[in-house]
């Protein structure tokens, strides 16, 4: 791979952060490996079971990682996530969006033949009755929608129907119920997010009663994210967590009271590494990131280190940014590095080939992000 | 490749376009062939040099393609892009971004080796001095910045400065000036943007005069875009046109109008087919291409097939977007495909690892988007 191929001989060389090719997606591996301790252990003292979601970082590095400290497995957004993954050994994997259509279906039974622990999320009954139809062994778990209208049966009746439906057919598994309240993650205060998301569990909670009745009490209720972790947890509700941006936090996540409490539960581990290629001008300076660097629609990445305190990042097009010091300060110099952190870490990862994995300015490792680009 | 492998079997086959994998980019091999004629008539008319640039579609097939057809090589926005399409056989490479730092320098010079026909921008005389120390044969053109502080000398002073060290350089060859009016091509109206560019053009010209003073009358002067493409040709200051985004249309350039004229001259030849993935709600449906699947700094993309007339587009997150159709009349079904345009072409292609070629529906080829991501 060209990123491996490119950085392999800086490898353990003191201080080779500074000599990456720019722009560089980088990884604190001892601010990432704290964040997985942090919610490894957090789930242990609450009873709950940790599937983190594989969306946000893509890499059997990482999975490997949060399964080693204590996570059952991880979630994966798309089957050719899933399928990535999977090439890369990865075990426990949870699909957590619906697929359709003939050559999806095809594909997910292929998956579940060759990956044994593999389970799915389904919303429609055509999606199970066409895996029952292939006879390939493999665990549904029912998708709720919490009001977002995104995936998700409509109501508990649907949720009933589909649960049945699993069950009576011979080669599936009723896995469970999975409840994700996206839009409620990134509600800024803490009281203000507890409220929200305690109301949608309260709905939850009556599916989940008439699933009982049904004699379908669900094994397992995985959902939740780094924005609801700790409500999730005190709610009781679900079984299993599924949160992604834990490991290593964004700005979106950075805004937002996560705990209740004063100290924020984890740290900022993902970075963007940049060079300034153009410097003529007294007020600003242009680095090589722009547009294709970094996710856009979460607003400008903050400035970490390189430029002096309170300098702003401005894109400048696709290739390139204007790093704008305050007033009267010289900005950095010509080849000098700027670091940023990630507005939103999802879709930032999702434009890089690998992840540099840095330990006090040292190169350690060079970790390929497998399901980059798999949103199929 | 994985995209290869997996949709190879539907090649020639009578309408597999419906059968992709989804989300899939997915190229219209007709209306890009006569985007590219027509490009390539327009400069051969106007008697200018077409260099055009690559990180647009960032693919060795569609850069062979613009070259059969007349253009004199391609631009490329960063060394690693450059370094791609060199790999990939593509001579005549323009590098239109400034480099810096001590890797970078090495590897611009690395890459001159193998690539006798490279020319690279610069604005700094570091990076002159640098190049002629290692005494690698290579021509470099002045940036020249056009009020935008992006990348280019600031004054004609600078210029002559640059140009002179350049020249004087055993190893180097000076190649002339670039000039790109970057945020002037997507000024709405024909008349305005003509204003603008004439403008600034009328500034090069100052700095070209002070250049020929100086006995450095430049051979080349590169830069224009699709948004002033026919200007630039009417003012006659530019040699070479660096065009990139008339091969596709995106919905930027189509709210412009290109041309002062009725017809625009360039038809949309890029497209994502996306699919249905849930269909439980009357008024909406959820397909499979949320925010990682298209640019997002340039607004939503617009439905082009496969949902009723009027329907349109909403982000639902990293994975999913819904598709709302007008009122009172029914969505798309579950498992159907909807086709969207690029809301901006660039940042779009750069999250795909390849193109899916179609005529008629038919898939006739997959063509690896060999630069993707190589921003560094």
């Amino acid at each position: 791979m060209y990123v491996e191929d490119l950085h392999a001989h800086l490898i353990g060389r003191q201080g080779s952060r500074a000599a990456l090719n720019t722009p560089a997606l980088v990884v604190d591996v001892d601010a990432l490996e704290r964040n997985i301790a942090a919610m490894t252990a957090f789930a242990r003292r609450t009873g709950l079971a940790l599937r983190p979601h594989a969306k946000t970082h893509k890499s059997a590095e990482i999975a490997r990682r949060q399964i080693a400290a204590g996570a059952v497995g991880v979630c994966c957004a798309k089957l050719g996530e899933a399928e990535a993954l999977t090439d890369a050994g990865i075990e426990g994997i949870l699909i957590t969006s619906p697929i359709a259509g003939a050559s999806a279906v095809e594909r997910l039974a292929k998956l579940a033949t060759r990956a044994p622990t593999l389970r799915a999320a389904v919303d429609h009954p055509d999606v199970v009755e066409a895996l029952a139809a292939a006879a390939v062994p493999l665990t549904f778990l029912v998708d709720v929608d919490p009001g977002l209208h995104r995936t998700g049966v409509a109501d508990a009746a649907a949720a009933v129907d589909l649960a049945r439906r699993i069950a009576a057919a011979p080669s599936l598994t009723y896995g469970g119920v999975q409840f994700y309240c996206g839009s409620q993650q990134h509600i800024e205060t803490y009281a203000d997010r507890r409220t929200a998301i305690a109301e949608r569990t309260a709905y939850l909670s009556d599916v989940l009663t008439r699933l009982d009745e049904a004699g379908l009490n669900p094994p397992v209720v995985t959902g939740g994210g780094t924005g609801s972790h700790r409500i999730d947890a005190e709610l009781g509700v679900l079984t299993e967590l599924q949160v992604g941006s834990y490991i290593f936090m964004d700005r979106q996540y950075a805004d937002c009271d996560l705990s209740g409490e004063e100290r924020a539960p984890f740290e900022t581990a993902l970075f963007v590494d940049s060079r300034v290629i153009s410097a003529n001008h007294p007020m600003l300076v242009t680095v090589d990131a722009g547009l294709k660097c970094f996710a856009t629609e979460a607003g400008v990445p903050p400035v970490v280190s390189g430029a002096p305190e309170g300098s702003t990042y401005r894109f400048m097009g696709d290739e390139q940014g204007a790093v704008i010091p305050p007033k009267g300060v010289a900005p950095p110099r010509l080849g000098e590095v700027v670091t940023f952190a990630a507005p939103h870490c999802d879709p930032t990862v999702n434009l890089y080939d690998a992840y540099h994995a840095v330990k006090d300015g040292t190169l350690v490792g060079i970790w390929p992000i497998e399901a980059r680009g798999r949103s199929a």
